[in-house]
């Protein structure tokens, strides 16, 4: 990537002085942002634009060039691309439409282009992008404007939308915060994001990274180079949803990433999801401050509303406002007009308006270990205050630096005051008291993330051997027989409600006999997915008569159901009374590999909508953190005086279950619903079982 | 409130030469403003300010005037206020502090100034406030430095915090939103915020109304005065929860509202809950476009990125995005370049920059029945294309309003070229696609919501006289006993499980003979409260044996728990078994009165945080509304086959118990947890009853 970012001389493909030439934007774009390497501008006709000569082909440049940036139709870019690999340029930036994204021609000329990259051991941006800037040294190769007044600054970006980034951009600019590099991956025919993420988490100019994607390919991949990270990642993924995939597909060739999934992935990354692009400018703008490490607040204004309002913020976002200390109650007290300062948190500052005052607060506050992060609103400035408040801004941020406290600050101002304090005193300036909260709400998110496990960190499973075997059997590919799935389940250390296949009324017979009254038959066979539905579960059985006729009936369904000559057994099991119905749950999500999910289960899973996901591997004791995140999961832990359930047993289950999925790739989908748990050590009996499994 | 608003003549009192006197700001406000009235500055010492004299006292004024701005100390206001009675000035604004929000002495002078209000037949604005601004006739009372670019426009404020409006008034500014008047309530001692709202409602300068409060008082009296509004009006209340409630009391000395009476007091009003102030800046934008009349959204957008980013927020606010009709993506196509527009919902306008397409696909839009509203994003716009770019503007906002379908649009261009679409075409620009979906969510709400009942519209409880008499028994205050408790449920026409009121363990199971066992026994008292925790319920007796001991052992839970003396009883109730547990509810809020609540019942009520408010009175039709709101209610709905509840009985359970709240404005909270509701037409029977009672 470093060559990609820091080219000493380019060369711009596709340029010619007819006014509507699009190529010419790149010329603009580099000549605006001052690039301090070489320029050379390629395009069939001879001519001069912006004062340089055009020439007529790659071959006729005066010397080599590191780096070429192709705006030409898209039928001659593999032409083009087999060219800068015969002249040495490893480094290719396309910016033309009318590959993948566009129809089976583009798809055809992306397969030529890729065998170019492989043949000449070149690397290529785009196509179908805006390409890339790194403002480092002038760099901005975008034909569309990114507009005049970029910053420089720490803030870098990878965006698969030109049209979004351009738009933060522009955003980020009026928000004065500064822009490091941005790369536009288009269609991603070679470098794609994580790459690009890996590289600008060792860039030194990098402070923080913005992505917008839609659509996550290599999830696992993501989350992998995320984990190293030191900085702030914001992750904004707006393909979510069978509306949008459409037209991400025709854009830039997305897949549709499941909304539920990523934020389990976020949740325990080092990623931050922004969900707008509005949240990501709000939170960057602590990206120089510490990390707010715990969950307490001071928040002091001279406005009593702005106060109450932060207040409001702080519990909405979770945040405890701690009492005062009483040394700092009386210091403000000493020095505050009679009663007019309530020394309080929230702090309402009244009608003083006294820097020193404000500042020893900051101080006192700074020194307290009992808070974690200090919001203040001030304002307005009369025209003979600016300096001193200035003066106070600086100070403050300084006492925040040395007590490593994270400082958000609110002030009605004018607006050019409000830019100053912004983009000279690199006070972190936010819209509203809410604002602010929600920023250090997302950077104590953040910094409470625990440890991510590694996939070799859990013992394997003991009975891998049986599974596989379970596996290898009959039914290689689909939904596995409720027999096999059991199996399965039971390999893992799960108990379920006591069982037998059977082929006959009187295998049955002697199977409930064994188990003993009421039990459940349920049809198994390979085609059989949805058996309630079929009429291939019959409950509540209480004598051999009863059970009999049942069978008779599963044995009808079989008929009707299945295609000839499948094979079907009836399985027996105990009917099961009390305990708490649960789901547990595994999948593999396409993009971020094996999901595990636990909640609510029974019939109105759906309904209930309480369950919690998490990414394999997890160990038990991140088991019992996925389900306090679930309603049901409080109440397992035992609520007015009953006992909990069998978490123990539950926790072993889930981890059980991951291990399940990272030592059996071929397993799509696990799904025990209903399980029953017991109180205290009851342990749990499953009931049912799904098992999917792929070629 | 017109003369507030529109004074002819203002006298500014407590004005002074010190160069830190505060009442100058309000004479600077003024100049600056040009209020188009007469001003008179009134101070202890004479002198002269901004080239006008200072008057000794008010009685010295060379005319009367029709506005006193009084800002002097809190000590000298009862008599300042007294002389403004004498010399026939109605109307007083004071904005000093030092009354009610800072001690005991201030409220004694509250009390003193409403005195004087009451002898002269005055009104009063404040004091501990902002005073008031009407830029119709550059009325600018705050005495603090309100922005000196305020633009004069058609929204209006009414606030508790003369900070929190002057800092969205900033924004406002920002945003290219103009203030038309702005009423800071301070301590409320006379004029209180549903006045101003009934004023602004009717005042024709207002389109649209923001309110900040810290606690709603008279939350009945806002919702009556809503009710009755053609224009938007938004309420931000900010001081929910113990943290703020302190600094609210003494800053503006405020009651704390309960968060989700707010909410559901809100949802079916004509009033608009923000929950910050931006919420309020992004929704307002569309004050002047149609309102939103159903779910579906046309996006159309020059940016992919931005359709997909649109298309993800339609679907996160519950839009949808039907296909285009086959016309429009007839006429899409031919005009369109070969394949580079895709002619589907969201529109990716792709590369063509073709304004005529453009303003044609917003004609097609429309004209479409199947569209509710529309968003589409333009930009980059070069030089060249400024004016056209303008015109195609123009001419969408006409369709728009010719075909009455709200129009929102984001668009990158120039900060200038913004403000110039904005603030002279008239254009609601928003930040980002999702501000845009989120205020198009705003407005179709509010069209979406239903009738509002008037407390006359339901007929009386049959049973009123017997609830009456019930009520008046021993116990007029407090929870009543469980048996008296019990009575009222039935007298509404509740089905209760089978039970008896006994007083010896005889009697108890002659009752249980009758009723059937199994039965639980109940322990009945006035001051016995929380009856499980005390002991006071026995379960599961299934015999007469069993019941007698159970009946000693509650003797002697009564025996120790409650206090010498106090008569006691002892219910029997049948043991029911099958059915769902629900809870119904209803309690009175300080501000707005009845609510009644429907949710999931039993033990776990808290965890499984499934309870839906809604105000009374409600008709069964809305209570099935309410029930729907819940989690639980869609489960009761009948889902996978399984028949649904008796929701007939539970509407009819609802409304009685929101016109037992009306008809009997002692009673303060009815709690009915456990009800158990069963299939199809067979019912609901209520186990538990708690009632309070106000004295």
């Amino acid at each position: 990537m470093q060559k990609f970012f820091y080219p000493r001389s380019v060369a711009v493909v596709g340029v010619s002085d007819d006014p509507a030439n699009l190529a010419q934007g790149i010329v603009a774009n580099m000549l605006h942002f001052k690039y301090q390497g070489k320029i050379f501008l390629v395009g069939r006709r001879p001519g001069t634009i912006f004062g340089l000569p055009i020439f007529p082909g790659l071959a006729d440049l005066p010397e080599p060039v590191d780096l070429a940036a192709i705006l030409a139709p898209a039928r001659v870019v593999p032409s083009l691309v087999r060219e800068c690999g015969q002249l040495g340029i490893s480094r290719v930036v396309v910016e033309s439409a009318g590959f993948s994204e566009l129809n089976q021609a583009g798809l055809t000329l992306e397969a030529e282009v890729r065998a170019a990259l492989k043949q000449y051991g070149m690397r290529l941006v785009g196509p179908n992008g805006l390409g890339l800037v790194n403002l480092d040294l002038g760099l901005a190769l975008p034909f569309a404007q990114i507009g005049s007044r970029i910053n420089r600054g720490r803030i870098s970006i990878i965006a698969q939308s030109g049209g979004v980034a351009t738009h933060v951009l522009a955003w980020m600019t009026k928000e004065g915060l500064g822009l490091n590099k941005f790369l536009s991956l288009g269609n991603k025919l070679d470098v794609a994001e994580n790459e690009v993420l890996e590289y600008l988490l060792e860039d030194p100019g990098t402070a923080a990274i913005y992505i917008y994607l839609e659509g996550v390919e290599d999830g696992r991949g993501l989350l992998k180079v995320a984990n190293r990270a030191t900085k702030p990642i914001y992750l904004h993924l707006a393909n979510i949803g069978p509306e949008t995939a459409a037209i991400a597909q025709s854009h830039t060739a997305s897949l549709t990433t499941d909304e539920r999934v990523l934020e389990a992935a976020c949740r325990h990354s080092r990623i931050i999801r922004v969900k707008t692009q509005s949240e990501f400018l709000n939170a960057v703008k602590l990206v120089d401050q510490p990390p707010v490490r715990g969950n307490r607040v001071v928040v002091f204004s001279r406005s009593g509303g702005e106060a109450v309002v932060a207040a409001y913020a702080c519990r909405q976002f979770g945040f405890t406002l701690p009492p005062l200390s009483d040394r700092l109650v009386q210091s403000i007290k000493a020095r505050s007009r009679a009663g007019v300062i309530h020394p309080a948190n929230p702090i309402d500052l009244g009608d003083v308006f006294d820097f020193t005052l404000y500042t020893d607060i900051m101080a006192a506050v700074c020194r307290d270990p009992e808070v974690d992060a200090v919001l203040f609103h001030y304002g307005p400035i009369a025209e003979f205050e600016q300096e001193p408040a200035r003066k106070m801004a600086r100070r403050m941020l300084e006492l925040a630096r040395e007590a490593e406290k994270p400082l958000a600050i609110t002030v009605l101002c004018t607006p050019d005051e409000e830019d100053f304090l912004r983009d000279t005193l690199g006070v972190p300036v936010f819209h509203f008291p809410e604002d602010a909260v929600a920023a250090l709400a997302g950077s104590r998110d953040l910094a409470a993330r625990g440890e991510i496990l590694s996939p070799q960190a859990l013992p394997p499973l003991p009975s891998a051997a049986t599974i596989a075997e379970t596996l290898a059997g009959p039914n290689p590919e689909g939904f596995l027989p409720l027999a096999q799935a059991l199996t399965v389940v039971e390999s893992l250390g799960l108990s379920l409600a006591s069982w037998a296949a059977t082929a006959t009324p009187e295998e049955a017979t002697v199977a409930a006999g064994r188990l003993g009254f009421p039990v459940v038959l349920k049809l198994s066979a390979p085609s059989l997915i949805h058996k309630t539905e079929a009429g291939g579960v019959e409950l509540d059985l209480h004598d051999a008569v009863a059970l009999q006729k049942a069978f008779g009936r599963l044995a009808q369904v079989a008929q009707s159901h299945l295609p000839p000559h499948e094979a079907w057994q009836v399985v027996v099991m105990s009917q099961v009374a009390g305990g708490q119905e649960l789901l547990l749950g595994a999948r593999r999500d396409d993009s971020f590999g094996p999901v595990v999910a636990f909640g609510a289960g029974g019939v109105d899973t759906e309904i209930l909508d309480d369950v919690a996901l998490r990414l394999a591997p997890l160990n038990p004791a991140q088991a019992r953190e996925l389900m306090a995140e679930t309603r049901i999961g409080r109440i397992l832990a035992g609520t007015r005086g009953r006992p909990p359930a069998d978490l123990d047993s539950l926790s072993r289950a889930l981890a059980a279950l991951s291990q399940l999925m990272l030592q059996f790739p071929q397993i799509r989908e696990v799904d025990l619903n209903p399980v029953r748990v017991f109180p205290g050590k009851s342990g749990l009996l499953a009931l049912d079982a799904r098992i999917r499994v792929d070629a």
